[in-house]
């Protein structure tokens, strides 16, 4: 494991900022469902509030532990959001531990992120996902991203200006001026091959950016410090333009034709997270916390 | 492989029974459709009829082939139902090779099943699955079973009527008097293990039976008999007793919570299904018919 002085500093450095991004992301949500003024789904909709809860990690095997924060709302511009903290730490079982890198050895861990999913009323209000973390076994690294997913067909071309927007929020995340660049195009890439249905042979929206494994050797503060500010940007760019996605789609009228669309959309969402996401079959085989993992699922869904 | 000319007859024998059993199917739940008086989900409701499709396997790799029958229903009695045949043959992709029986020298295969699984309208009728195969690589066996799902929690007792009633057919499939007895009890166990959701510590339902590898050996003509007069008896212990479950609760009236109960108790089908279930996971990933496989998602589901 690195020196435990520099890896307790970092450590409460990245779980910090997880928990401020999450209170950063509540205010700039209930604020969009306080601005909101229809239509909505049912017309005397009030503006929501998150609810939170905390939770501990428990575990059979004793010795694990952590926990985390959950923050969920159903509103009148979110049908179902969720932004979530965790800090978790403990040993990998041993089938676990040789997937996961510089756990073949030494089975410990020690994980804090935060993640989010948006599930909006409005048909043309796009779906969206963030996630970002920091990980230590006997290495350490960053790793994260967010991708964006407009529901009705007409809105899913790498053309439409949300579309666009979203991609270059997160170009300039890469390339913020107060960090040493990322690598744009090849995590632009990564997100394209991840967040794709193979038994589909379809993209799951119109991507974003995905990266892992973003090393932090020990001793090397440089290194840590620009990878950390990366993941920084990459939440604050994520603050910059979602809410302006929100905000110039969440007055437009939908149909019901609109609605059956959304659900039917949401149904290929479920699909991803359950057969492909590898964050949700994870948490879920090794005792995850279920209520926070499972609130990523969309509100209502069609398989018609 | 087995001798072409005993392989050939069996697989006339099985894959013919399949498709005679999708029509006992069909007639069978066509019938409850017309029969039903309501309460209907919209007062004005027809009677379904099936919609039936075929389908011809195609495969990049070539040299596979084969295909099926789908028949979908949309009714009054039932928001959604399939049954399906498909009669398949081909070679496993190496990967999938080693984990079949009898396929990890030899990866061809020959594989012929009906699948089906009902999502009524009523809250208060149980949903049912049931499956049964039989396959050949260099080894050859059948498999299968029926699970019954009621939906609401007053209805999910084993002390239930329809649970013991379920139970008792499959246990009369197994200990048919035309058949030497299967090993009831084996298969009852093997159900309740396989139809589990781990990361909820819950069983999907009440139960049934699951069976699987069960060796009709090359040359065993006796062995072969008896297990295919047993994967009949299933087929007609379904439908001796899941018509009568559909005939006895569907009129009862229904509320708004038991809706909503229903909808959420389907989210644990999808989740099942797309986490843990061998044929859906295994269809997927091979490049099976999407479409045939993901109908036995429900039509409408809630995760609130």
């Amino acid at each position: 494991m690195p020196d435990p002085t520099i890896s307790d500093r970092r450590k409460d450095e990245a779980s910090a900022w997880f928990v401020a991004l999450q209170e950063k992301i509540i205010a700039a949500f209930e604020l969009l469902e306080e601005e909101a003024e229809g239509p909505f789904a049912k017309p005397d909709m009030a503006a929501g509030r998150f609810s939170t809860k905390l939770w501990r990690r428990t575990n059979e095997t004793g010795g694990d532990g952590g926990g985390g924060r959950m923050a969920l709302l159903a509103g009148r511009v979110f049908e179902k959001m969720a932004v979530h903290t965790s800090t978790v730490f403990g040993a990998f079982p041993p089938e676990f531990a040789k997937q996961i890198p510089g756990a073949e050895e030494d089975p410990r861990f020690w994980a804090s992120g935060v993640s989010l999913i948006a599930h909006p009323w409005n048909p043309n209000v796009p779906v969206v996902h963030m996630n970002t973390r920091y990980v230590e076994t006997s290495r350490a690294w960053f790793g994260g991203g967010a991708d964006l997913t407009p529901v009705l067909d007409s809105r899913r071309a790498q053309s439409d200006p949300d579309a666009q927007d979203f991609h270059a929020a997160m170009k300039r995340a890469c390339n913020d001026a107060q960090n040493p660049a990322a690598d744009y195009e090849k995590y632009k890439q990564w997100c394209d091959e991840y967040f794709y249905l193979k038994h589909r042979s379809e993209p799951r929206g119109i991507g974003g950016i995905f990266y892992d494994y973003l090393d932090c050797p020990a001793g090397d503060d440089p290194v840590f410090a620009k990878n950390f500010a990366f993941t920084r940007a990459v939440g604050m760019g994520f603050l910059s333009i979602y809410p302006e996605l929100v905000r110039r789609n969440m007055a437009l009228v939908w149909t019901s034709a609109d609605r059956e669309e959304q659900l039917v959309r949401r149904g290929r969402y479920v699909e991803f997270n359950l057969l492909y996401d590898r964050g949700t079959i994870f948490g879920l085989k090794t005792g995850g916390n279920v209520e926070a993992i499972l609130s990523s699922l969309p509100p209502l869904v069609m398989w018609p």
